[in-house]
């Protein structure tokens, strides 16, 4: 696959892109399966738990390990403010800060690269924008940036709002935030800015290095950044927002798309919908990469995926479940009786989420509250899929042919043996279906180098945004242009 | 030594606490050296390269590397607001962010600990409570924190300021929030919350996390913290301050205190004065410890090492060193003739500044600024020392003689040359005097467990402020009173 290949936005082969998807906390999307004798998640506070996660991932050649994030508890349910569902249930709490461990699971592989989301929201970008940088240094290029607003109340409480702001108000400071970070990343330092000229005594050229003077409608930024080029400047960039809003940002800024859904015809529509708007932002459709959520239960017979399958979830946390859901999507299920059947409330949310559920999952006869949880105890709102590695990849072609998606975020039941399936039983049989290489494109390369597959490519595409404010070598200051924002 | 000598304040014989100096940028305290060809102090965006460090540190039994940070650059100097002369010289600049790199060191090592400076002024103490405790439980107990206010313009007006709050200000904020940290790392989970109950269903106890609900004048934070205990619960708390009102602020909080000045008389007084401000706050004299920086240069002859510092200072950067005490002072040395006499100039600050210098350096006959650079490019404003390890040790002793510090911060000239020196010259001299361990006190223990040489002694001094604040186990929570702030 050639450069021009991808700058000319011609559809690669579709060799599957796959992400390990944790978080700095146990369970993460399987609340209660810490109590399996098998799941280490609740090692998570132990930099060694971290580090054989990694090697393992890198070993069978995932892309990437994709650390979720999030800075506030799940407290709607039985709510409001009512954090004890998912405290005593650990679901997703307590969690710890994700970049930080990055730098060393980077030190003990060459070519496993790792996402982490952090939110504009809290954090000034002058100082963010020096976390990321730094650890795209410490890891050789293999950082990704999961840019979120935020959605929990209980964690802007905590960080200077009596609330989070209006979806849409947030949105219009995530298009601000990330303008700065364009700045900071790409416009302030020349590439070639560093010259440790031993004989003149310069390590840096000052007239390649210049304020960016950002004064917009929330951030006064002055800069220069401090930190010189990483190795991909910018980040890989993570979006998971489906909102009306949240769809524009990421068909302009996004390179990978986490999409959730039980079945690939949720999210077909969103993904036809969100590559359309990257072609009205001057990108392909194929710039942008979509991995739908999936935590696949696999056996070497149907017969023992199902039984591992009825032996995690006897270790669900209903209670656990149902907090999450409520952080997701603010609806406290509490107030229903638990035999009352969900698809006849009068909540029009509640009705159509269980509606397209019962589609998908065909087979249960009511669905109550605690169906809702015990379904939602293993792999969250994405897709279980149960059975043998033929099973399993077919469903994962279908979720390609059906909805366009690139690869998967898979979510784990217990970590690490959900991955050490995956590596061991399904990735053989990907490899066989010639849908998984067999190394990494660029073994030792950076993150966006293996994501698009091409070596050299570990700035952004030419036609995204933000190289719009790449000050590139030899470019005199006065003649760089930034694009008015 | 047993608990009980600690806990009633006895002085534990004088074994010196020795610390590696350090900043996540070329130089340090030595601007220019990075053209000396055996620096790799511009290695620092290499995750190896701090690995190696660590390793390095830890077989010669340093107790700690601490990483200074700055969040802007140094821009007094030939300005206002001009970075040419520490953009080129690379005097602190560019500069990554330090808590990233410290789990990569952690994982490589088992006792060496780490401290880092994060300043209070720019991120919400909910963030940054979640961002220490991740660390805390990443490098097993083995972090430090320096609590700074932040002392440069330059970073404020890139975080949201117009300019620094006023001094006094920023103490009162860090008063404030050191509170909120202390409520979060402290009296938000009981000890013995986490339980991991596998019969009942329970991993943390609800009954046993409780909202801080602080409600201050800077800050408004409910909780609980995110994070559960880690081992320290407090990271170790170190300081650097030494104005009236850091004075204040040191004595009560900080357990290590960084000191710097050309001859322990410039600091035998601060030192005096603070222990007693720390008596008058209930704690004992020796609960504070003092590091003094210097930057040892170090030859098996006093010829040897004074042709190494010959050697090394014919790199030393002047308009780098001269950046570097624009920021640190305020004081822009540039308006001033090159052949002029500082010691006669009308400014007071900088005539004493130089007065004092000139008593403990003589021998030179005019102070210009030229002078002041040469002697600031090697160690900064801490004291450098040049000489065979009897000659160092002996001026290590005086230093503990006159001032009664109780170790030292070694700064560096070359990057790892100057510790190498330090680890192999210097550390057996010292052992033969009976001033530095054989081992770490607490192998695979913590920063606080080694810093107090006292196995167990993981937590905070019962005497510390931070302990009136601790939820410890089997305390009901109506039971558990919080002090009043």
């Amino acid at each position: 696959m050639a450069t021009e290949a991808i700058q000319s936005g011609e559809q690669p082969k579709k060799s599957l892109i796959l992400n390990a998807f944790v978080e700095m906390c146990s369970g993460h999307q399987s609340p209660g399966l810490w109590r399996h004798p098998d799941d280490h998640s609740k090692d998570f506070n132990s930099v060694d738990h971290w580090i054989e996660l990694a090697k393992l991932l890198e070993r069978a050649k995932f892309h990437g390990m994709f650390i979720a994030d999030v800075l506030g508890g799940y407290d709607v349910y039985k709510g409001p403010h009512n954090l004890e569902p998912a405290i005593r249930s650990a679901a997703q709490w307590p969690v710890n800060e994700p970049l930080a461990v990055i730098p060393a699971m980077a030190a003990a592989t060459t070519s496993l690269s790792f996402g982490a989301t952090v939110a504009v929201t809290y954090e000034q970008p002058f100082h963010l924008a020096r976390r990321l940088s730094t650890v795209d240094h410490l890891t050789n290029g293999r950082v990704g940036w999961n840019i979120v607003t935020g959605y929990l109340d209980s964690a802007a409480r905590n960080l200077g709002y009596t609330q989070q702001p209006e979806h849409d108000e947030r949105y219009a400071i995530a298009e601000e935030y990330i303008r700065v970070m364009y700045k900071l990343f790409e416009s302030s330092w020349r590439d070639d800015a560093v010259v440790l000229d031993k004989e003149r005594g310069i390590y840096t050229d000052p007239s390649r290095v210049r304020e960016i003077n950002h004064k917009g409608k929330y951030y006064s930024v002055p800069g220069p950044h401090i930190c010189q080029p990483s190795p991909q400047r910018t980040p890989l960039l993570l979006q998971a927002g489906t909102s009306r809003a949240g769809k524009a940002f990421a068909a302009q800024h996004a390179e990978a798309i986490f999409v959730g859904g039980h079945s690939p015809s949720v999210i077909a529509k969103n993904i036809a919908e969100i590559r359309s708007l990257a072609e009205s932002f001057g990108r392909n459709r194929h710039d942008v990469k979509f991995l739908a959520m999936m935590c696949p239960i696999i056996g070497k017979t149907e017969e023992e995926a199902r039984a591992k399958y009825e032996d995690y979830i006897q270790y669900g946390d209903i209670e656990g479940a149902l907090a999450l859901f409520g952080g997701w999507t603010g609806i406290d299920l509490s107030v229903y009786g638990d035999d009352e059947e969900l698809r006849h409330v009068e909540s029009n949310a509640i009705r159509s989420a269980v509606e397209a559920w019962s589609h998908a999952i065909p087979g249960i006869p009511r669905w109550t509250k605690k169906t809702v949880g015990r379904h939602l105890a293993i792999g969250g709102l994405g897709a279980t899929v149960i059975g043998t590695p033929a099973t399993v990849a077919d469903e994962f072609e279908r979720w390609v042919r059906e909805a366009d998606v690139d690869g998967f975020n898979i979510a784990y039941a217990v970590k690490p043996g959900t991955f050490v399936d995956v590596a061991e039983l399904l990735i053989p049989e990907l490899r066989r279906r010639g849908l998984f290489w067999d190394d990494y494109k660029v073994p030792g390369g950076t993150y966006r180098e293996n994501f698009y597959g091409q070596k050299g490519q570990s700035r952004v595409l030419d036609r995204h945004i933000a190289s719009k404010y790449t000050w590139k070598a030899g470019v005199e200051k006065e003649a760089f242009k930034e694009p008015e924002s």
